[in-house]
């Protein structure tokens, strides 16, 4: 299957980077404080960290009292600055597809993946080897965008007022299980849609015990802020699944 | 809460009745299949139907060697039909709400519900009793309408085209659990919407290990068939998860 490396790409690596070095965004108002809800205490664990990218998460967790973080990110250009920015005696920076972790040796308390599965075809096989690379007990946590995101829209994905409000998702496809090019920064980045059942019968048919789903809401406090997120309540950015390995 | 006995209302029961003895419809097309398809075993089980309606399903149940089957529903109009059409010696009716089966004594193997907990507004009491009426190792399957169905829509839920073809559907509120009022057969029919991640969770938090999640689609040959049934790519009509007390 496919393994997908955009983030070599220049122009989507500089937009990327530029995007999340902005204060407000969704990543930053949604995803970090769930994907920090959803961690369990980090002192003494050994941590695999999937599509690491600028490795500003493998520096944290050691910050929190990790034992060792590995990471692992496709894209050289992403572990470039991972080395310059994030490094620490205790981290490890691999370069290798997610697809070929089966190659890493030694055991984990806990794998991270946070928003780097939507980018991967065989997303079975990942699980897969993660299963074989934890210890009992351990937690898988990832995040990913939301499949309605990621299901193909077959053109516009919002209807809008005459003023450019949005009016409601146009959901097509959800049941598609289909690959899709998206124009992000550049074109033919693509994107694996997967239906919840499919996610949660991935993970427990391999052995996984699912203990938590989330798909982050704006509550009101945020939404006086950021009234744009109201959004959310039709089409949430991200999903997260918290499961244990029994 | 509120416990609501639509299936009383005698609009509603005809209008129902009528539908359900339809021969193709997407009940007996999907939602039929994939029960049967995800039911273990049944033989020297005892069984708990929660809204067994006419009893159809309890005594199929009987007949495919269960020990024993209490069937519940709040509609007295169902259970008499029920009585009548679907009686056997090792079945029960009992006439209650479902949030109130926490009375009922005895332990059962197997915990089944069709497409009624969209209509249950207190759905975490009802799966706690669920998981205090169970043996270990007992399985809980339920089937509802899925998710985009139970969602607000806020007015039309889909968009068509000039010859009345589904276009898309129009996603809206997807993450505001609210009650809706729905027209089918009669006004104020109350369904409880609840995202992917609270029934999830629910069940998680209970104690439930999820082994399965279906959203049932058509297949080549049914499409070839009913080329109607494309819609449910872009909308699933059912869930179905089933879980083991563990």
């Amino acid at each position: 299957m496919a393994k997908q490396n955009i983030f070599d790409n220049e122009v989507f690596f500089d937009g990327y980077k530029k995007l999340r070095e902005r204060e407000v965004n969704a990543n930053n108002l949604f995803e970090l404080p769930t994907l920090h809800a959803l961690l369990p205490d980090l002192k003494g664990k050994k941590i695999l960290d999937l599509g690491c990218g600028f490795g500003e998460h493998c520096i944290e967790y050691i910050n929190a009292g990790a034992e060792s973080v590995v990471g692992v990110d496709i894209s050289e250009k992403m572990l470039d600055i991972a080395r310059k920015e994030n490094s620490d005696p205790k981290i490890t920076y691999l370069h290798m597809p997610m697809e070929d972790i089966g190659q890493i040796e030694g055991k984990f308390d806990l794998v991270i993946s946070s928003l780097a599965f939507h980018y991967v075809e065989d997303f079975a096989g990942v699980v897969g080897n993660v299963y074989r690379l934890m210890n009992d007990d351990g937690i898988f946590l990832f995040s990913q965008e939301h499949p309605f995101s990621t299901c193909h829209s077959g053109g516009d994905r919002w209807t809008r007022d005459e003023n450019g409000r949005k009016i409601h998702l146009n959901l097509m496809y959800y049941g598609r299980e289909v690959e899709t090019d998206n124009t992000w920064f550049v074109d033919n980045v693509k994107r694996y849609h997967r239906m919840f059942s499919t996610i949660v019968n991935t993970l427990a048919d391999t052995g996984f015990v699912i203990e938590k789903m989330v798909e982050p809401l704006p509550d009101d406090e945020l939404l006086a802020k950021y009234p744009e997120y109201y959004d959310l309540f039709f089409k949430p950015d991200f999903l997260f699944v918290r499961s244990r390995k029994k």
